[in-house]
């Protein structure tokens, strides 16, 4: 932690600066050029792309001078399940979901139910595909395309990636692997492997069509790291390397870097019911003053404020609204247990209509999910 | 190479010294007690038991046990293509056709595609895969059971395959593949990866029948490193242990401890014409003195002589006419070129045989091989 933060995978640790990771993984910031070109194609920009929560990409003018030639591009992303999904764990899907719809794209959602069973002790791989199924739900209540998605599990899809996966694998050492993840010679064997299934929808298309299709891959940046290893492998292979937009995590409700789905009380769960959110929000640190006068004469930081940044992530998707929900943050006239009753009360709200359309898919997902 | 050989799955140097080699491996030798047993209950004794090339094993006497007790049991062997395969490949096979019929017992024959792609440079998946189609007609040339067989390529059957291979993975550091393998940090992770992919079809049966069945492994010794490592992990996941049982290898033309499939000099190919068997027989190692006379006057070394070797190997099973081959070598009443000139023709007529036979199979395939 030489700069005061890691970020793996499977531990993100310290205060993450999100500028000195991009310098560090050699990754481009999303500059208001690049803004106005992607709001010049759609029309529209996402609020995640105007408030800079997408920040980061790999090649993304390449991908989008591509789209524009008329080669258009396909969309990756995923989730490994370890539990219920998280607040956290949407942000990629909404905003993938949103590119779909405005780029007309198809959508691999990978969902390596082998990785945190590989990487993590105490789960089993039953469990976890079980578990696999409910994060299915909560990804397609998000609203994406049938015939324009595909979602599948490693060990129901190992049949179509296992074979290019040994061909990726073919071209990492267990030197570069152990480096970019921090592991050491007591890692077990299928987790050093794994990093090459999680490459293979990047050029899986390709295969499929036996032609060069463009792919673009919304992550936080936690995720990187595999890329880093499998770009320059994938374009050995004879296929593009896969543009990356990188997304910065959405805070623990204690103000930490990272909501972590391990720690049950710093994270929302899209499972939770209303005393739940009510409680742990309750709880989220705003760093207001001690006292409500105190807070009326120096006001809030918003950038430190818990609510104010889950608005700004997610619940408030409005700039106007953010913005007045910042000024009487900033301006101290929104008080700690007011501010959190409306925000538990949006989550609530959010959450409700979540997980009521999920369940409208359960009797669908045959629609979506493939298997060998 | 402490003791003066080397023996892994994918490098075999030095003259071997099978007694060392099982202790160094903790295996025991099948001992006349065993051989009376297996002879006792399959009425016969293979001429491979009878002349100690199958010499060692891991727990057959409880595997026995358990078939007497009417607890059945399958075998799993294998192959892993790289080009065409060589008399010295058969000899695992043609052990398990005759144990497939004495035990009446299925049989999975594992052809893995990928093992060496990732272990070997310059070679393609596609090009190894082609030849794995080659590789189950020679197999199914030797007889083996419609129905009770099922022969599959680890990339076709990945989906059947991958699911259980991280369950192993997950209990096999680096540190004990590296050490058991001799592999380095530079070693790519597909190749890391791969033994916990032959590991699977040990207790595959005992998934797909979800209750445990015994599995015995005819296989040559530089394969026992895998199940080495394997056993106790299959065991832990709450399978049987397999049983194993081992041959030592066809030597190389030269006298060298194996025939080899890459040193094409050296090496006796099942799709070798007349021609070039007359030819690399001809130069087969015998050992004969100098001259006629002097082979007359002190004869020959039957354990040193290839030719003799071949015939104990494979292509005499009679005992009392291999005796009387030996016998003509120690006396020194059969000289080289007669001795090479007889071998070469039994083994054309064996191939003519095996090649007529294996093209009966090429539209047959399909009762065979099982694909995800």
């Amino acid at each position: 932690m030489a700069e005061g933060f890691e970020v793996t995978p499977w531990k993100v640790e310290g205060k993450i600066d999100y500028d000195v990771f991009a310098r560090q993984a050699g990754i481009r910031p999303i500059d208001d050029g690049l803004k106005e070109r992607i709001k010049r194609i759609t029309g529209d920009l996402h609020f995640m792309l105007r408030r800079n929560i997408y920040y980061a990409h790999r090649e993304l003018n390449w991908l989008l001078d591509e789209y524009e030639k008329g080669n258009k591009f396909y969309l990756y992303t995923g989730i490994a399940p370890s539990g219920s999904m998280t607040i956290g764990h949407l942000i990629p899907f909404v905003f993938a979901q949103w590119l779909q719809e405005k780029f007309d794209a198809e959508i691999y959602i990978q969902i390596p139910d082998e990785e945190k069973f590989l990487a993590k002790k105490g789960l089993t791989l039953e469990g976890i595909h079980q578990l696999a199924y409910e994060d299915a739900l909560d990804i397609l209540a998000l609203g994406f395309k049938k015939g324009k998605t595909k979602i599948f599990f490693d060990t129901d899809y190992a049949g179509h990636l296992y074979r290019h996966a040994v061909r990726v694998a073919k071209r990492l050492t267990f030197s570069s692997v152990k480096d970019a993840f921090g592991m050491t010679n007591e890692a077990n064997i299928g987790w050093i492997f794994y990093t090459s299934m999680q490459a293979v929808p990047a050029f899986l298309k390709s295969v499929e069509e036996n032609r060069n299709v463009p792919c673009l891959i919304p992550l936080a940046i936690d995720q990187d790291v595999h890329f880093r290893l499998a770009r320059d492998v994938v374009e050995k292979l004879g296929y593009y390397k896969p543009s990356i937009i990188h997304a910065k995590f959405l805070p623990a409700l204690s103000g930490a870097s990272k909501m972590s789905a391990s720690d049950k009380s710093e994270t929302i769960y899209i499972e939770d019911d209303h005393a739940a959110v009510e409680k742990k929000i309750g709880r989220a640190f705003t760093g207001q003053q001690a006292t409500a006068e105190l807070q009326k004469r120096y006001g809030g930081d918003v950038d430190k404020c818990v609510v104010c940044q889950y608005y700004r992530f997610f619940f408030e998707q409005d700039d106007r609204k953010l913005e007045s929900i910042f000024h009487a943050e900033r301006s101290g006239t929104m008080l700690a247990g007011e501010h959190k009753a409306h925000l538990a009360k949006t989550i609530n709200a959010y959450l409700d209509d979540l997980r009521k359309k999920r369940e409208y898919y359960r009797d669908r997902l045959d629609d979506y999910i493939v298997r060998d």
